[in-house]
């Protein structure tokens, strides 16, 4: 593999898959730095008192709303968005940011240490999707469980 | 500040704010930690043909949906869940993590490095509501921008 280029496309080898653009993110902030960060910005606003878990979720789904209405009325959108302007971009980014705001914060209010429980599940999902028994089929695991193939 | 304890409650002084019980992430895995991961985990299954962006955004909503049914019905949920049971806390550990996963590949796919573009975000959150203005009130920037408090 080539060393990762921090949010940029390069071409990388994956195993036995042939070379294919592979778009990398940057390593910084991670997940407890934005917890940090928002917490900060939210004490710092004295909002503590509105961020009760319930709320974050609904502000989080309002976020999801947003984040919709930019792949409403559009076609299949192509992977890269090669046919989205500059501010088009940047609204999305922006999008995708208020809704990991939010999911983060909720998660820290409700006690989840999410990056392990990201692991956890994953690993659940290694289980319940076994790569040789799916490959290539996004039927469920409920569909497949029984045939034969 | 205490020395963050990963996953865990702990007693931190915040600044000039009175003791207050703080819960912290561990530090890995990272945003990019996940999204390499799941990167693999789409490969060895040869489901890139079915995680285009649009795809990967109804599979998010759809997580979304799982992680409100858990909060729907209840009244207000207090902070750390006091009152939820570990299999509880366990799903909704799952669901967070369902939301994370997919919002990660969808930024993947858009080409947006979301770390990154959180950082740009939180600025603008900074300049959108300026702590000396908005202290403890959660009206949003357009409703006390012309206020004289
Ligand atoms: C109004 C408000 C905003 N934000 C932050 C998180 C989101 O990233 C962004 C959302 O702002 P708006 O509601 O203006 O879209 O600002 C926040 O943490 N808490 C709030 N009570
Ligand atoms: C069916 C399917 C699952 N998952 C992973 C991501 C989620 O974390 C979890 C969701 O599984 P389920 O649809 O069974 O809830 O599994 C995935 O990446 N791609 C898929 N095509």
């Amino acid at each position: 593999d080539t060393v990762a280029a921090n949010g940029e496309v390069q071409l990388a080898r994956n195993g036995d898959h042939k070379q294919a653009l592979r778009f990398t993110f940057s390593a910084e902030p991670t997940i407890e730095d934005i917890r940090r960060m928002q917490a900060e910005f939210t004490d710092e606003r004295d909002w503590n008192q509105f961020h009760q878990p319930r709320n974050l979720l609904l502000a989080m789904v309002g976020e999801v709303g947003e984040l919709s209405e930019l792949f409403q009325w559009r076609g299949e959108v192509a992977e890269g968005l090669p046919d989205w302007t500059e501010p088009q971009r940047e609204h999305l980014a922006q999008e995708l940011s208020d809704v990991l705001i939010y999911l983060i914060e909720l998660a820290e209010k409700c006690h989840i240490d999410l990056p392990q429980a990201v692991l956890r599940k994953m690993a659940l999902n290694r289980m319940k999707y076994p790569a040789s028994k799916v490959h290539g089929s996004a039927k469920k695991y409920t569909e497949y469980k029984d045939s034969s193939e």
